[in-house]
């Protein structure tokens, strides 16, 4: 929940009282305009659950980085075989930014540096995408 | 906001206060174990501003789908030039399911069907990453 948005519940919260409040608060707010960074991994080890734990581990420590507003850390999933879904990376790093500047801001951040000082031994491939919503 | 923390706030907000719940309140909260299905798509005519503005128009059809539990569409960012940085897509679609049972029922759901039939011949190639959050 966007804290615009969240002020606005507040406000009906504090207006109507909780429980109408709840009906009216929509359920899967889109979260319009932000920038979204998704980035994939391929290890060296592309089988090593030592070497996935450990870039999971470090991808960790990017949440403290203020001006990312999700951070979600995933890994291959299972879903059905189909020729249009890539299957070959390992790990995956997805971002949510209010703006371009949020991101700027990440790629120069202390933490970011440190991780990819750290872990970058791990990975063989990198593909990143930057998408803006609209 | 996940409804089981949405449950969780408005019980807060009740014992508490409401001033005292948005303190409370985690800022980025993680929502974890959840699919991401990312979809990236290369328009036939990748400088049609108008087919870009059809693909996403058909896109946000998709929101309909209940097991979608958030819908970001997104156009390629203006971020920095890297190597890393895949720049050659037009379009995408960024969903996330609360498991692969809801991506399963994405697949098959007539509005989806509804989706490929009306609009694919938009697109002259399609790339999907599904990650299980960790």
């Amino acid at each position: 929940m966007k804290s615009s948005s969240r002020r606005k519940f507040i406000a009906m919260a504090a207006t109507l009282g909780t429980g109408a409040a709840v009906s009216a608060m929509p359920s899967a707010e889109p979260e319009k305009k932000q920038l979204v960074h998704h980035v994939f991994f391929w290890l060296k080890n592309p089988d090593s659950v030592q070497d996935r734990d450990k870039l999971v581990e470090g991808l960790r420590t990017l949440a403290q980085i203020p001006t990312i507003k999700k951070l979600h850390i995933g890994v291959l999933a299972s879903t059905e075989k189909r020729d249009v879904v890539d299957t070959s990376w390992q790990v995956s790093e997805l971002m949510f930014f209010d703006d371009l500047a949020g991101q700027a801001t990440y790629q120069t951040h202390p933490a970011h540096l440190a991780f990819v000082e750290k872990y970058s031994h791990l990975w063989a491939r990198v593909v990143v995408y930057d998408a803006l919503g609209v």
